[in-house]
């Protein structure tokens, strides 16, 4: 069984234990490992690490493709190892570190890590620990449920540890396409023209010798714990279908839209569902990471292609779709995040870019990460990547949380990640402001109009109202734009 | 005269006067005119247009390249002409018009505007003026000192008009290369991968029955007011050159470097004058507007190529440069604004992009547009389109304004362009803060030992470090966050 997967003789002798794996881990390394969305992370080795640090304290920089499952990133913060991580994460344990100074998260777009690491702007990665399905004869490797920065990591570090997982199918092998961009200044254009397009190899070439150590896995992913669609998102997703109707009814695409890309979670992909029941067919997505709802759509013969760099599925999902592997796998594919994320393709392809607002303001700008403008949620992640460049910028959202008390349409954002010039389009369940070709004052009549809670309207409109008596382009009471968010601190809400 | 420079005799019939001309614009009416920068703009037909307008109001959507030079937007918002106007302006009367509401403003990204246009996401143009310096025999428009977003007004208006100018030199024939992208979902890659690469053609290609009139002008275009060199550009100049030598002595480039760019203006220029004393050679340019230090640096035999969408000089410089441009244009290329600015080629080719700020923060976040967070100056113009996707990120601004009331380094931008995610490298007179891989606690620490007035330091420093008490990925007092543009407007200085 083992020898049907690592494929290169001499690789055999690298077989070894995580902890052994482990000790090749120094303070003060650098360390790429895979995982992206809670996909194909490496598993043992982290473990592994974390355990040795309880004993031997120890600090490293991690540097991942996103999200790890499996309460790794909690493991290895847990036990101190983390000094420094980035380019995302999302896990309760160390947004509490970072957001005590405690680990440095350097918060990135999801295409420019490596773009950083390829020209040594941040310290070079000393070791890559990818997750793979199996090495080729030549010691290339076959990544697993996600491709992420594997690739790169891979080629740019001194040595690599591989973990075969034995519970990722073998059915995944051929499912990738590894393609990195050629150095500058000789740099030649990415030949992806659509989203089915396969320009690279299903492996990561690297010179077997690299790899330093073979540690076998058994551990599954984990599964994502996405919600059910509920009235509100299925509102939003009807807005949002009724939006992608009158483009097509304006002449500008046809019923099979231009690719779609949906952020992670739960509103995105109830979106998504949503057009289980719409008009349009023929649908392909350009994504980064796919979920339930992409396989929902192929099911049903609305999406004939899709293109991400993982897949983060549920548990029940994960049961219906991983033994028909070998079906999907002609309409699938994974790609290195710095691909499926590149400005290059997604403004070649013209995205149709949906993705989660934590809030936004009566002009469009967008808060993706800090909770009260000063905590870390999760990262920005590929929103960046997407929002600028796609066909349309369109950011999701429920017009209210925590019960009513947080308003998600405010006057300022208390921090931004997406600015006015980046943004389409917003939805809430209480409709869709469509800000294409609209100046400030306008936006922010729509956005009220359209998206606030009837419960924040009137507020909102106050507000506007008395700055729009101060003047300017963007109009601002400066002293009272982000009260709102003082309001909450100090009062359990933003309700006046 | 007039038969050399146009070409296709049927099109002599059309000569008219500009009065004529711009009685083919109607009210409600969108019209693409050609300028960028000062440069290249149609100059008669909007003064006929003004002239109009004050005896039959009307009113219309301007769209241009960018800025309009010979007081133009001041003229037409005199005339009440201007109801919406897009992707830029730097005039101080028409800036006036935006913050009061009276003309609607769309602040874009400059790379954006045809992309929007040419999927009808905006209304369509009407009608294209575009300033030419001759027509080709099958009807070709050769632009003159700009392209901007003539090309693509031009094939996309119902009608053209098209204002030949007999001031500038026919030796601008040659110098352009118009290319459009292809139409998704068959968009192919651009095929520019160096500065030097020609992927078009040298006049825009359009059926010669759209010119609907040619009205012959003999307008100069204005020449460009950026001071000379002071103390301060030079200390900048001075750490930024010290930056890249760095870059070069770690081998991310050579001493070539990668291609250049520089934002419009007193600070850009003086870096780029500053490389004249630099042991740098064979540089080149890929930018948006080409100043008098391209030119110089040209003469003194560093810069071998320079790419860019216009060509905005000072008086002395234009004198200097229309009489030997057949010398200089074996070494430039004028390109439309869309693929100057592109997405696609500005992260292919690597640019190291430098661009001027309003203001910064102490976590990086850029504001290039607003006034006090409300008033607009100018517009966002290219910086987005290189800043997102450039090598190097650089933002470059004096640490004092207004005599040393309002400190550039700010807690909180009061309006945010650039995002902390989009930006490496700040440089003031007092230093340069190199922000790549840092996390935002680092990044406050670094900008303001390095880059902040010591009269504001220990006012930041202050305000850091209450901050980072409260917590936080991102440590913010929101209450008091915007409170030193409060106090300029109330006192007229951010002192304390």
């Amino acid at each position: 069984m083992l020898r049907d997967r690592i494929r290169c003789q001499p690789l055999l002798d690298k077989l070894c234990t995580a902890d052994e794996a482990a000790a090749l881990i120094q303070d003060g390394m650098t360390i790429g490992m895979s995982g992206f969305t809670r996909a194909g992370e490496a598993k043992a080795v982290p473990l592994a690490l974390a355990e040795r640090a309880r004993k031997q304290p120890l600090k490293i920089t991690l540097i991942t493709g996103a999200s790890l499952g499996n309460d790794l990133d909690k493991t290895l913060t847990d036990a101190h190892v983390l000094a420094r991580r980035l380019p995302f994460q999302s896990d309760p344990g160390l947004r509490r570190a970072i957001n005590a100074g405690e680990v440095m998260f350097i918060d990135q777009h999801l295409s420019e890590t490596v773009e950083q690491l390829r020209t040594r702007q941040i310290p070079p990665v000393d070791i890559a620990v990818v997750e793979a399905v199996a090495i080729t004869e030549h010691g290339g490797i076959v990544p697993t449920t996600s491709i992420g920065n594997s690739a790169s990591f891979a080629i740019l570090a001194e040595k690599i540890i591989v973990e075969l997982n034995l519970s990722q199918p073998t059915t995944l092998e051929g499912l990738h396409d590894v393609y990195i961009p050629s150095r500058r200044p000789a740099r030649m254009p990415i030949p992806v023209v659509t989203p089915e397009s396969r320009v690279g190899l299903p492996y990561i070439p690297v010179p077997p010798e690299k790899i330093a150590a073979i540690v076998v896995s058994e551990k599954h992913d984990s599964s994502s714990s996405i919600l059910p669609p509920d009235d509100e998102t299925r509102a939003i997703a009807g807005h949002l279908k009724a939006l992608l109707l009158e483009e097509v009814r304006q002449g500008r695409m046809g019923y099979d839209l231009l690719p779609l890309q949906a952020g992670i979670g739960t509103i995105a992909n109830a979106v998504l569902h949503g057009f289980l029941d719409s008009p349009f067919h023929d649908l392909k997505m350009y994504s980064e990471v796919l979920q339930d709802s992409t396989f929902e759509l192929m099911d049903a013969g609305k999406l004939t292609f899709a293109s991400a760099s993982s897949i983060t599925l549920s548990s029940e999902m994960y049961r219906k779709v991983l033994p028909r592997l070998a079906e999907y796998k002609h309409h699938l594919v994974l790609r290195p995040q710095e691909i499926s994320n590149h400005p290059e393709v997604i403004r070649r392809l013209g995205i149709i870019c949906i993705n989660t607002a934590l809030e936004f303001d009566i002009y469009g700008n967008v808060n993706s990460t800090h909770v009260g403008g000063t905590h870390m949620m999760n990262g920005i992640g590929g929103s960046g990547d997407f929002a600028r460049n796609g066909y349309l910028s369109i950011f999701v959202t429920k017009s209210l949380a925590k019960n009513g008390a947080i308003s998600s349409v405010v006057p300022m954002v208390s921090h931004v990640d997406h600015t006015e010039h980046d943004t389409d389009i917003f939805v809430t369940e209480q409709g869709l402001a469509d800000l294409r070709g609209l100046a400030p004052r306008e936006r922010a009549i729509s956005i009220i109009r359209n998206c606030a809670h009837p419960d924040y309207r009137e507020q909102l409109e106050d507000y506007y109202a008395r700055a729009v008596k101060r003047g300017g382009h963007t109009p601002h009471i400066l002293e009272e734009a982000l009260s709102w968010h003082q309001a909450l601190k100090e009062t359990g809400t933003m309700r006046r």
